[in-house]
């Protein structure tokens, strides 16, 4: 039987924990606060981040890593992509030599911009072919709820894609394996910042159509960045392009399009941040590495430096949107 | 100045006479009753198909077809693609000998099987290359409202191209041009059949994962077929393939995504018809014709083949999802 462990109990670790117990994995959720792991044990719910949802009598849950890691042969990385190097240097010791490790984590490092499969494989001293990425249409809340949707894991070393391929395979959940490592990775860490873009437009009154322009050119500008980093255009055509950014782009579950909506309706970051339980939107952060990254390899991507200008650099958001559409904004 | 006549005062063809006008393009409206060419003559408005919204002054309207293509440089056929070939045969003795035809009309000819420019070409007796389309995520009624959106002009001959981006380029419409005519032309074909099936999954109460995952689905096979009859992925990949079927799958103002709703809950063919003032979904005819032309040229097009059988053939909708989605669909 596979052994797998969850390293982190957000909305998306707790859900994906229920999917490989579901699968028939034998599998451990890591929490960072061990009342976290009693709940899960004694409850069957992570009162925080999936509240109302039953999780499997199977799952267990621990707060130590050092038990929950032992023996596994799959190592999630559920944890936000800007702490994943900071926790990993704790794990990696108590990582088995030939595990796969499997990250969640959608995103571009800021400094070192590595993605994160390079921070994995860097941080843990694992050979790449050992770090595999899931990535696809995946809004946790409905994945919990049990309504179907597919994946895409993604491993250099397919035999191990399809290891956790069969591990999380359910009646609800339909993983795909890939090769494409770098492409599954650009798509995610684009996807939110295009969410973001999307919001504003909404918050500003326009409709559908400036929406599925700006989901066009933004999935053009990321398909730029992948090619350019070696990944395939046809990744970025599938899954883990197109499908994660239309679920993303198009949920009122989405962080990213509603803290857009905030800046859109003439909140600042401070207010649209305070209005959403303190949490600034992944997108704010990442459209400056991915900018980084996309000026490192001489990559167009208008869409995001035109968000980077109204998160960071104070341009209005009628203003960003008459720059992408190339043309003067009427005023509703 | 460039000299227009819009063939046809349905939304769409009256919203492009608009813009058209609004380019400073010299445009007649072709309307079949000539109380709705007096009503956009006097009043500025065509009450039965774009209510409340006042087109230019400058936009004449007849339902004289020779006068208005009298000394037409572009002869924009905004008729469904049904009725295609039928207008077109009255009107085209009274075409210009060197006019560039734009085809507004997406779908496939039932029976032959004909892209709707290869209908044009044909029934005109013109060179294919004075044949151009326009595609793209243009949802008629917004664009009347002055929303910003872009779209594709395609021609084989790019200079025809470029005379209609120039004739049709305002503030808030800003077209493309493409040489890849066959892409277009499928993109606009299959993306009603694919809003058809999200209407479905969102009618039997699924979720952004599922919706995102076939439109995902329908996108590749679109390219499939795209690619097979000689068109090119990345059109498909842009604003004509992916912001056409994103603002299509997306929008409450789209039919055929509410008349799949409407076959999700339960309706039958009949009553989502008679509840949607009599008409069929355009994506419950073409999904007949896009199925017969993949058959022909041995592509296999799933999502299309599951919507053809829940319209013609009896399947039940839930079978149908659970069929796309390669599972079985848990009941609410």
């Amino acid at each position: 039987m596979t052994k797998a462990v969850v390293l982190g109990a957000g909305s998306w670790g707790t859900t994906f924990a229920k999917v490989l117990a579901d699968a028939g994995t034998d599998v451990t959720l890591w929490t960072r606060r061990s009342e976290v792991a009693d709940a899960i044990v004694t409850r069957h719910e992570n009162p925080d981040y999936l509240p109302g949802i039953t999780l499997p009598a199977a799952l267990s849950a621990t707060a130590d890593h050092q038990k929950a890691l032992d023996g596994a042969d799959i190592v999630v990385l559920a944890v936000p992509s800007q702490s994943l190097r900071g926790n990993l240097e704790r794990w990696a010791g108590a990582i088995g030599a030939d595990a796969t490790l499997l990250s969640l984590a959608k995103g571009i490092e800021s400094v070192t911009l590595l993605r994160m499969s390079e921070v994995i494989s860097q941080v843990a001293a694992v050979d790449p072919s050992r770090v595999a990425v899931l990535s696809g249409p995946n809004l946790a809340r409905e994945i919990a709820l049990e309504q179907p949707t597919a994946t895409v894991v993604a491993c250099t070393d397919e035999a191990r894609a399809m290891a956790i391929q069969k591990s999380c395979a359910t009646g609800y959940f339909r993983p795909y394996t890939n090769t494409d490592v770098i492409g599954c990775e650009i798509g995610g860490a684009c996807k939110n910042v295009i969410a973001l873009a999307c919001g504003m437009a909404s918050g500003i009154g326009l409709g559908e159509n400036t929406i599925a322009t700006l989901i066009t050119r933004g999935l053009a500008e990321t398909i730029r960045l992948g090619v350019a980093l070696g990944g395939k255009a046809p990744t970025l055509a599938g899954l883990a392009g197109v499908g994660d950014l239309v679920a993303t782009c198009n949920s009122p579950l989405s962080r990213n399009r509603s803290f857009g909506e905030r800046l859109g309706l003439g909140d600042s970051l401070e207010s649209a941040q305070a209005a959403t339980n303190g949490q600034v939107a992944e997108g704010v952060k990442s459209c400056t590495s991915v900018r980084a990254l996309a000026a490192a390899h001489g990559v167009e991507m208008p869409l995001t430096d035109a968000v980077h200008q109204v998160c960071h650099e104070g341009l209005a958001v009628r203003d960003a949107v008459g720059i992408l559409l190339g043309r003067r904004v009427k005023p509703e």
